[in-house]
């Protein structure tokens, strides 16, 4: 059978995912910096080793055999999702492909030179080439996938998803948090005046916090024997399902962020942990896509982890681990208090829950238009200021380091990947909505530290599905409606206004 | 050029190295347990594609035209080396390898079962097949290199040792250990009486160990921008010349065990870094083998940190990291009269300076008599208590798991490799000799820390000759003469009856 072919390549190139995820881990978590060239160089060449083996002509061939091959319905779906990863990876030449890496790794290192100086003016000759090519890249993906170019580059991150579906779901969330943001913000002065949250201890130590996110991650169902909690500079979760690696960082000023930042990430890590693991080695068995991935890690901080349910169970874990000493007179309103700060702000990191969306559908609208050629990378500024102002009411016309400068998305090529971040958060309500439906008393069980209903929904409907179906199908499958921005609407007003 | 042809397969080659070196070493130090079956299968697909790629028929025709082709004196010893590498590479057909890689994983799995028991009758029907294999494996070396079979297999390791040049120096150590094993014990047993070594404190804890053990590494030339030391159940020297990573273990009741086990593979890992940069990516450019190795790394361990011309240098540093308390009145004498404790025992990786090469010798002569079919695998136990009792004077018929059952090597099929044990030990004894010939005042210059006169000698003569001599040859162009036992039996008499 040539399913089986398929089988066996997807067998070898694992290991060199296996490999390549594992260096990366590494390269942020212990390499000194004089092992970088060779690191780099090793990491290009596996690279191209796996492009060579990975999009390899003859596959097409194999692909439309399997095909028309009989086989279980996962054999059927494995196939299908082989083939758009294959088309996926090779409906850009290698010739396209080596110039735009160039150009990508050009631009990247001129902005992290250029950025914190605020250059724009330096920075934009690089930009209008990444612009042009991206634009090409769009091009190409959508003569392939007949798709209209912002999709086509979309489809790389969450296959399904649609401009057409977004735009009116970002429009209607944009409308509702017009008018949400001044009054949480109101709300929040009223709330302040009324009780103050009760103060941090001087110091945190760095072992004790790191003792409290590893008790933390094991509560909510992280498999240590599967996995590790490391420090990098830049906190993400890597490695393979089977061997998750995580990083954060602390700081001994305060223990929330890092706390919180690793339930992120943990969120991510039980995805990758729970996928089928008789599938990992194909693209089907992956996880859906970056929107799906959000979703699990906001599912954790926002719709878990910010709950006074769950601080009922955590607070005394956290006292017991951190020392009474290090949370004075604290009670679960005042670990909300801090949790549930809202903020005006120009940086997108640094947001709330509240304000994030409104970055994302500003990049999304901005990077839309860049892609569609209704907007010139030379006027990214001024259409960057005027939608600040007028969803945040902030001007970064003066300050491009904090404005259109900030992120490394667009100066690396990544058009297409920010929606991911806001339908993320999207479908993570609507999950919990659809969890507290069939479990009305699931926030009593978590506020005993039982999240054995939460997990089991989210193993039946989002890890175990992995990438049988497209990202809009798997929303409607698990919850039984498509996309509806109203759950997240409804969870933010009960969590800001309630 | 064809050459070039050589040079670009070891770039993608050197690439794969560095994957299974960089896993090797997170396997050891940072794996959680459930990773392993996943790390597994990507190790032996990495290993399949290596071999796919590194043995391909068609290389043998590109050797034979670089060969033929005009180059650089480097460029043509970079042939040679290729070619011996690869010969060494392809002289096993696959299905041999697979066989013998299928019975060795199971030997070595019994081994780590029946060793605690000490059960021989249970591990050797095992040992015969690995023996049977290796004899096999022996024969086919044997005849592809024109070698007699024992020179076959040590040419693996050490590229150019032949046991008619072995056995002479081996029997002649063997015979001056016989008298030198007992004067040694009487002469401690006197200088214990005038002299009882200082006491250790109560705890070293485990961090200070590891801060001693980082500023002593730095001292001897140790480049941490292109290394690091973490902590591994066995210590080991891996990863690559350009990132070094080596392991220790601690325990807090005593610091110089694991102090001397960092000077050790600080000794390898200087080998390491200071291969020359230009050739690191093909055979010629790698370190000479297994006893040129276990040379650096006991010309640090042995010939260095054990004189007292270095802890002139190191105690101070000792006291002020460690603190005061951790050495109560301890001078330089009561140092070296722990590193100096000489003990008959029956455990090889336990043993000192005097009576390792006992050991050694012993599995030397039984090895080579396994591989040529003068001794029966069942007569092992007989063969090795007769040597053991002739020369240290101790028995193990009763102790299989202290006896024959000790190494890991046998049962993983690793014939020919104790040798280098030994031979590294008498290479380094010569190096010293060597330098202390052309710069008179060396020890002087270590008593201030001063040890560019030492690593500048082993820079040029060993580390920067990498692979482009045999071992042989090695080490009479850097000393002027062929291996002589005779300076390693006066650094022991020295050392030890002076």
């Amino acid at each position: 059978m040539t399913f089986s072919r398929i089988d066996k390549l997807s067998q070898k190139l694992e290991a060199l995912e296996h490999a390549q995820a594992m260096l990366g881990v590494d390269e942020a978590t212990n390499m000194p910096s004089g092992g970088g060239e060779k690191r780099a160089e090793a990491m290009a060449g596996l690279a191209a080793m796996y492009h060579e083996m990975a999009a390899a002509p003859h596959i097409a061939e194999w692909i439309v055999v399997a095909k028309a091959e009989d086989g279980s319905p996962e054999q059927r779906a494995a196939v299908d999702e082989y083939e758009r990863s294959y088309i996926n990876l090779t409906c850009l030449s290698s010739a396209f492909v080596e110039k735009q890496t160039a150009a990508r790794i050009k631009s990247e290192q001129l902005w992290r030179t250029l950025r914190p100086k605020g250059d724009w003016r330096g920075f934009l000759p690089a930009f209008e080439n990444i612009v042009a090519m991206a634009r090409e890249e769009a091009q190409l993906r959508s003569a392939t996938l007949e798709l209209p170019p912002y999709d086509a580059m979309m489809e790389q991150f969450d296959p399904g998803n649609r401009a057409a579906e977004i735009t009116p779901l970002f429009e209607r969330l944009k409308a509702n948090l017009k008018d949400l943001v001044p009054e949480v913000l109101e709300r929040q002065k009223q709330r302040l005046k009324r009780h103050k949250p009760k103060p941090l201890a001087k110091s945190y130590p760095i072992e004790k916090q790191k003792a409290l996110g590893l008790a933390l991650m094991e509560a909510i169902g992280f498999d240590m024997d599967h996995g590790r909690l490391d420090v990098s500079h830049h906190p993400f979760c890597g490695g393979v399902p089977d061997d998750v690696r995580m990083t954060t960082r602390y700081t001994t000023k305060e223990f929330l962020s890092s706390l919180l930042g690793i339930l992120h990430e943990t969120g991510h890590g039980l995805y990758e942990q729970n996928l089928p693991k008789q599938w990992r080695h194909m693209p089907v068995g992956r996880a859906r896509g970056m929107g799906a991935h959000e979703s699990q890690s906001l599912f954790v901080e926002m719709q878990l982890a910010r709950t006074p349910a769950f601080w009922e169970f955590a607070l005394p874990i956290a006292r017991k681990v951190l020392g009474k000493e290090a949370l004075p007179g604290w009670k679960v309103e005042d670990v909300l208090a801090r949790l549930h700060t809202v903020k005006r702000g120009f940086i997108r990191v640094e947001a709330d829950e509240v304000t994030y969306p409104l970055h994302i559908i500003l990049r999304y609208e901005l990077e839309k238009a860049l892609i569609e050629g209704t907007l010139r990378p030379r006027d990214v500024p001024e259409a960057w200021d005027a939608k600040m102002q007028e969803s945040l009411g902030i001007s970064t016309i003066d300050n491009m380091k904090d404005g259109p400068m900030q992120d490394v998305h667009w100066p690396s090529a990544a058009f297409g990947y920010f929606p991911s971040y806001t339908l993320g958060a999207m479908m993570a309500a609507q999950q919990w909505a659809a969890i507290e439906k069939k479990h009305p008393k699931v926030s009593a069980q978590i506020t005993k530290g039982n999240i054995t209903a939460v997990n089991d929904w989210r193993r039946k409907h989002i890890w175990e599905r992995a990438s049988f179906v497209s990202t809009p199908d798997l929303m409607q499958e698990a919850t039984g409606e498509k996309l509806n921005v109203d759950y997240f609407i409804g969870h933010l007003k009960k969590r800001y206004l309630g």
